[in-house]
C-alpha cells in the first residue's frame, strides 16, 4: 500500500508509470477546485460528498475520476462546513488499508477547534484563501488556487513528511503556503476576513435600513461603496459557524474596530483636521504597499538546518517563517542514515535569508544560508 | 450675451453655428473630465486653476480650449475642493458681462454648508458620484461621467430654466441626474460614502497595527479585504475637509454603524447562530439586488404637471422625485405665454409614472400621466 509513483516503477510491468492519487471529502466550490486542479496535473481523484448528487455533478464536471473513497490516495482534502471537518478526517484517518504516510487535510477557515479535535501526526490543518462570487460546483476552477495564499497549520505532533508532502501538493496547484500556529492564523483571519465581512454586512443592512425611507440613497452607491459591501453579497450558510467556532478572536477584533470608529468619530466630532488627514494617509499609504501576492523574488536563498528527526521541529521552523513573513519558496527534509537527525532545507527570498537565518541561530538552532541561482 | 447657439443661427454670418460654451475652475481630476466630456461634444470649454501649472496641463491634455474666465460661459462648473467653492462660485456670479441667464455648479462632495453659502437662483449644486484612483488631471476621462449618478440639489430659490439647463448638460455628458434637497444629500453621502470610506480606512490601520507584529497577516488579505479597503487607498487631502464639512451627519450615521457593530458582536459572543444567519442573510439579498444604474425602462411616460411660473416648485418637485427613487429621464418647462403659469415635462419609467403622478396629487399639482414610445 504505497502511493507514491516510485513504488511503481520497481515493477517491470508498471508502464506508464501509475498515477499520483488523492481524494476529497466535500465537492463544493473548494473541494471541486482542487479535484480540478489536481486533475489537470495528472492526479487521479475519487471524491465524495454528503449529498450524492453532488459528487455525481462534481464527477461531470471533470472534478473528479471516480466517486467513493481511495486508501491508495497520497493527500485526502477534507472539503466540508467546518462543523463536519474532524468527524470526516478522522473516519479517513480510520479507513482500513490507509497507507501509513497518507495525509490528510482541511480546508475550514477556522483552525484551532478542528485541529483540536483531530490530534493525529498524520493531519495537518489548512485554510486556502481563495473563493469566488459563485458557490458549489458550478464555481470550481482548476486555477482557483493559483497565486493565493494558502495556510498550513503544523502543530508539534505534526509529522515533518506529512507535512513536507502536504506543502508540495499544495504548491504545485499555485498557492502560495503560508506556516502558521492554528492560533495566530485564527487571530489573523478575524482581522482580514471575518470582521470585515461582519463590517460589510452591517454597512449594508444600514443602508438598506436607511434606503426603505429613501430609495434615492442605493442611487447614490457608487464604486467605493460597492466595492467595500461586494464580499457581503457571498452565500450567508457557511458564515454562522465560522464566526462562532472563531467567536473569541472576532469579538476582540470587533471590539478593537468599534474602538477605533469611536475614535474617528471625536475626530469628526471636534473636527480635528490634522488628526483625520493623519488617520487617512496612514490608511492610504498602507494599502497601496498591501501586497498582491509573494511574487517572485529577484534571488532564491537556501537556509539549511541541522534538526533533531522528531515531530515538533517542523511546526516550530515553518511556523515562526511564517509569522515573520519569509515566503519558504521550497522545502524539503533530508533524513540521516542513522535516523535521529536530518537537515531542513528552506528555499526563500535571498533577502529574507538572513533574518530567518539570525532567527533561527537565536532560537539555538545552527544553520547555514547560500544564495541559489537566479529562478 | 447670451451662450445659446439660437441666437447666432439668426445672424446670416454665422456658419457653422457656434459651440456652446462652458468655463471649469479647477482642472483635477473632476474638472478636466468635464472639460474632456464637453469638448468631445462640440462645445467651447474654458478654465482656470489656483496653479497656473495644473490650467497649463489641462489645456495640453485636452480638455479646455482655453485659459482664463467666460463670461459667455452657459454653465461654470467650479470643481475645486470644498473649501474653496464658495467664493469661487460667487466669484463667477459677479463677473463682469456673465450672461443674465448663465448658471453656476460645484462638484463638491457636502452641500448644505456650499449652497447655503451661495444664495442665488442661478447657482444649483451638484455632487457627480463618480471618482477614479487616480488622481489630477492624468486621471480625468471624457467617459467619466457615463452612467454615473450626479446628484443637484436645487432649492426653494433655485430658477427653474438654471435648473433645466444645468440638468440637460449634465444628462448630455451620459450622467444619471438625482435631484435631493442639500440636507439629504448630505445626509445619504454620510451613509453610502463618507462612513464607508472611514471605515475601509479603519479597517486598514488596524490591520497594519495586527502586522507589523505579525507580517504573516497581509499576506492572509485575499480578495475580500483588498474589494473592502480599496477606496482607502485614495489620495486623503480632499477628505478632511469634506468630513469636517458633513460632520453631523458623520457623527450620527457612525454611532449607527458602531451600534450596529455591537449587535454583531453580541451575537457572536453569544454564538447565536439563527441571529447571524439572519443579519448575514439580509445584506447578502440586499447586495445582490444593489443597483448597478438606474438602467433603461422598457417603456417610458410623461408626466406633465402645471406649474405656477416661479421658483420653488422645481426644487419641490424634483427633490421629491429623487428621493422617492424615480428616475427622471428628461425634463422639460414649457413656460405659459402670459407668464405666471407653465407646465413642467418629465420623462419616467412607466412603471414610476403613477405613484408619481399620486405624489404629486397628493401636494396639490393637478397632473396627466400617459405613455410615450418605446425609446
Amino acid at each position: 500500500m504505497n502511493g507514491e509513483q516510485g513504488s511503481e516503477s520497481d515493477s517491470p510491468e508498471a508502464v506508464p508509470v501509475r498515477a499520483r492519487r488523492a481524494a476529497v471529502v466535500g465537492t463544493g466550490l473548494i473541494g471541486g477546485s482542487i479535484g480540478m486542479a489536481l486533475r489537470a496535473r495528472g492526479w487521479h481523484v475519487t471524491g465524495r460528498d454528503a449529498n450524492p448528487e453532488s459528487a455525481e455533478r462534481a464527477l461531470q464536471a471533470g472534478a473528479l475520476d471516480a466517486i467513493g473513497c481511495d486508501p491508495d490516495a497520497e493527500v485526502t482534502f477534507v472539503a466540508t462546513p467546518v462543523g463536519a471537518v474532524a468527524a470526516e478526517a478522522r473516519s479517513v484517518l480510520d479507513q482500513a488499508g490507509l497507507a501509513a504516510d497518507a495525509v490528510v487535510t482541511d480546508v475550514a477557515g477556522v483552525k484551532v477547534p478542528v485541529v483540536a479535535q483531530v490530534d493525529d501526526p498524520r493531519f495537518v490543518g489548512g485554510h486556502p484563501m481563495a473563493g469566488s462570487e459563485q458557490t458549489g460546483i458550478d464555481g470550481a476552477d482548476a486555477e482557483l488556487f493559483s497565486g493565493a495564499t494558502w495556510v498550513l497549520t503544523p502543530v508539534a505532533g505534526t509529522d515533518p513528511d506529512a507535512y513536507a508532502l502536504l506543502r508540495s501538493v499544495v504548491a504545485m496547484v499555485g498557492a502560495e503556503v503560508v506556516a502558521l500556529s492554528p492560533g495566530q492564523h485564527d487571530a489573523l483571519v478575524a482581522v482580514v476576513s471575518h470582521v470585515p465581512h461582519l463590517a460589510a454586512a452591517t454597512l449594508m443592512n444600514l443602508a438598506e435600513r436607511v434606503s426603505t425611507e429613501h430609495a434615492a440613497l442605493l442611487r447614490l452607491a457608487a464604486g467605493g461603496f460597492r466595492d467595500m459591501t461586494r464580499v457581503a453579497a457571498g452565500e450567508p450558510s457557511i458564515w454562522p459557524d465560522v464566526c462562532i467556532a472563531n467567536s473569541a478572536a472576532i469579538v476582540a477584533t470587533l471590539d478593537a474596530l468599534v474602538a477605533d470608529l469611536e475614535e474617528v468619530r471625536s475626530r469628526v466630532a471636534r473636527q480635528d483636521r490634522a488628526g483625520l488627514f493623519a488617520m487617512l494617509g496612514q490608511a492610504a499609504s498602507a494599502r497601496r504597499v498591501l501586497p498582491a501576492s509573494a511574487g517572485t523574488p529577484d534571488e532564491l536563498a537556501e537556509v539549511r538546518v541541522p534538526v533533531p528527526d522528531r515531530p515538533g521541529v517542523i511546526a516550530e521552523i515553518t511556523t515562526m517563517a511564517g509569522d515573520m513573513g519569509v515566503n519558504i519558496f521550497d522545502l524539503e527534509i533530508a533524513h540521516s542514515v542513522e535516523g535521529d537527525r536530518g537537515v531542513m532545507v528552506l528555499v526563500v527570498d535571498s533577502r529574507d535569508a538572513e533574518s530567518l537565518h539570525d532567527a533561527l541561530a537565536a532560537r539555538g538552532f545552527r544553520p547555514t544560508a547560500g544564495f541559489l541561482e537566479r529562478p
